[in-house]
């Protein structure tokens, strides 16, 4: 029997270097016993749900730092965030327009609110992720369906593709609607470092972005800023009052204001030097043969309208070995743990408190694996996102098919019936269907495709079975 | 400007002695530096939302430790549990019949899922605090409406008021009813040291609990406790997935995992030690004159099934003074930090982490303010419970009315109109009224009253002002 903290604690002794969230990489800043300030809303430590004292100017600092009109902390992740700001921004059985490469939050929010949901597609890039969405996407879409109530979208993504957002904004503000950025991964955007503007000071409704993905804060923090006017304060305030804990930690909080300071005090020499780091490695990465290093003259022109490259992006395809099998290698040889593994790629994060030593490592397993590939066949899974990301028809809304009956078939009776539920693929963890889609034998193809490589998939199934449930009429 | 981190640490140095939650009352417990423990779902470190792994095994533990056939750790507090809970066990516009002295979170499940609520209310005991709630109740209640479809009991309560689970649970399954029991404040049950079993042992369907609360874990930890059959497991895990984060923190789960451990290595000594404490405090504090301190005698028979004596609670209406009065004496002269304050008396909560220094210091310091009383007069809030919470007419479902336009006006206009949102006296924290509710004089009438007492009151007010929003039709 091993306990986690052991298993923590133990693991936290080792060279294992963290591609991967959350953003303070394990390094051992300065921080109490966590029991000892862990505490509870007593005389003096104020109140997150009705902030007036310490945990008010915390929160106005953070705003302060991002330049929103007013700051929220959360301490239930993006996740309270995106649900809090959909509910907020809506009524019961609105119409939403949604990037279909949204985290599921999204689409949990619209099946809580009951909403109707209206999909933008991304492009698929050249380099077969998912890309952009435009700001004409938005604007066709507004003007076919005037009664469009909110917009929704996810930029950067996980790949670190950035929309327009400026553009969407002025699309949609013109007819009066408010947009939702899901900038979860995105809190590093806006300090410098030759990294692109946040959101919020584009103009946005209300951002939500994970402190701790790219930043350096506790895991399961995050922020939502809020730009008044379209969306109201009073109504974020009350989700938030559903959606997170009556219990909030101080550690988290603690946290998150410490985070805040570092970016106060240091930001700008922080961000300066990690430019360096990273500009060194893309450079040091240039001249890989076989695998091959993401940047952003890779996009094609309309594909991304900017591109985040603190996301490290490593295709494995003309390398003869799929992202899976660099990952093993990575890990087991060199002690590298990435973020996430796809077909064809593997995803590192970085942030602001990555080493040196950090970049040269992943550089010189990365050269060492370059040159003892023999093989020059390319087996790259070419247009692998493209053909997995599927338009499906849909028969209902996600709220009406999530609360109807259901029941499990197999696979090939599931062709033709409706999708009682959400399958994901990871990555990206977008969902290939919901609820109230109408299920194909290309969905079924590419279920058993991801099934065979290995892939991560969840949702409604039984793969081993091979069932699926559908509504049940 | 002063930092979160460093007001923290500054208190955690004073000598304030927290008669309040979390349970490990700041003990400095040994724990690894929580950044370097802070990590993601990597390779060997399992998905809270698909555990298979480490955090399986820890579950399981904590399953075997308080006796359910399935444990969920709640990362998002019982918060999250509650709704998670209500909304598995009901379809959209169920009935459900739910003690009105429940947890905000409560109310917004029946919000969110749209539920048809009927209500139990509390005996008022003689000592005015809100009692128990009975099997005959419940029975009396489902016999004059068999189309309810859960129970919702909160046992113990703030006050440690504890209901005969057992034969609630009895009466339900007999009609084959799952009964949730929100026990956020007894996860210390069912250890020894002369407290009762807890509620999964006793057959709840679904049991949600605080660690925090009453034992040394931290703030924002809670468990989801299924006895599978009446409620899904599936359903469970997938409003789980809606409601907590999807960066759930290895922090909070790590401080969990330690609490187990401490619990199955020595919970019988410690809640031994504890209970002997416990006992020469209550005994050394028989003695007082004007202040009283709550014994189990005080409550008359059928007030309460049970009473957890973990919760100080501390009378003052014999003294002359205002439970706002003694907490500042406590809180200034003393430094003890209670955990609330009601108009007639001061709650201090208690767990195996408290020092018998802690307890003499109380102690000490209630006998020094009990023999500076001079007056015999009393001034007690007699009946203030119970003229309190008075029975409101419904109109329509808090669904209902959540989503109907509303409108602020005066207080004397709002007399006989639909409430549109909620009012909270704190303590206990109870809604005196929810959406959909009539607004009336007395309600008005006592609202002024909390008030001018400077009792904390939060909901849909403009308390300088005197206005209130209503349902606008």
């Amino acid at each position: 029997m091993e306990y986690l903290d052991d298993r923590l604690t133990l693991y936290g002794k080792t060279d294992y270097y963290p591609f991967h969230m959350p953003g303070h990489k394990r390094r051992e800043l300065s921080f109490p016993n966590p029991y000892c300030i862990d505490i509870t809303e007593i005389d003096g430590f104020d109140n997150l749900h009705h902030a007036e004292g310490i945990l008010r100017e915390a929160q106005e600092r953070a705003a302060e730092l991002y330049g929103s009109e007013r700051c929220f902390y959360l301490i239930n992740g993006s996740t309270c965030g995106i649900l809090t700001a959909i509910c907020a921004a809506t009524k019961k059985h609105d119409k939403v327009l949604v990037a279909r490469n949204s985290h599921k939050a999204v689409y949990h929010a619209a099946e809580l609110h009951e909403l109707n949901v209206r999909y933008l597609y991304p492009v698929i890039t050249e380099t077969d992720l998912q890309g952009q969405i435009t700001p004409e996407q938005v604007k066709e879409a507004i003007q076919s369906e005037p009664d469009i109530r909110a917009v929704v979208i996810t930029s950067p993504t996980y790949e670190g593709i950035i929309s327009n957002i400026k553009g969407i904004i002025e699309v949609a503000h013109a007819y009066g609607i408010p947009v939702i950025v899901d900038e979860a991964h995105g809190a590093h955007l806006g300090f410098g470092g030759g990294f692109p503007e946040n959101a919020i000071r584009q103009g946005a409704d209300v951002v939500v972005m994970s402190l701790h993905k790219t930043l350096p804060s506790f895991t399961q923090t995050a922020l939502l800023h809020l730009n008044t006017g379209r969306v109201s304060e009073e109504e974020i305030a009350r989700y938030l009052g559903i959606f997170e804990t009556s219990s909030p930690s101080y550690l988290l909080m603690s946290g998150m204001d410490a985070c805040v300071r570092m970016l106060q005090e240091d930001g700008e020499v922080l961000f300066q030097e990690y430019r360096k780091r990273l500009d060194s490695f893309y450079k040091d990465t240039a001249d890989l043969k076989k695998l091959h290093v993401l940047s952003v003259s890779d996009f094609t022109e309309g594909e991304v309208f900017r591109w985040d490259d603190s996301k490290l992006v490593i295709f494995t395809g003309e390398a003869g070995m799929t992202g899976e099998e660099l990952h093993r290698i990575l890990l087991d040889t060199y002690h590298l743990q990435m973020e996430m593994v796809s077909a064809f790629y593997v995803l590192g994060m970085t942030s602001i408190m990555d080493t040196e030593e950090g970049f040269v490592r992943l550089s010189a397993a990365l050269h060492e694996i370059d040159a003892g590939i023999r093989t020059a066949d390319s087996n790259t899974s070419e247009n692998f996102t493209r053909s997995m990301y599927v338009r499906n028809n849909s028969r209902m809304q996600i709220y009406q098919a999530a609360e109807h009956p259901c029941r499990e078939v197999g696979f090939e009776e599931a062709v033709g019936q409706v999708s009682a539920g959400y399958v994901y693929f990871y990555p990206p963890g977008i969902p290939v269907i919901v609820p109230g889609e109408i299920i194909t034998q290309e969905l079924i193809g590419h279920i058993r495709e991801y099934r065979d490589k290995n892939l991560c998939i969840e949702g409604i199934l039984n793969l081993s079975e091979e069932r699926i449930k559908i509504v049940y009429f």
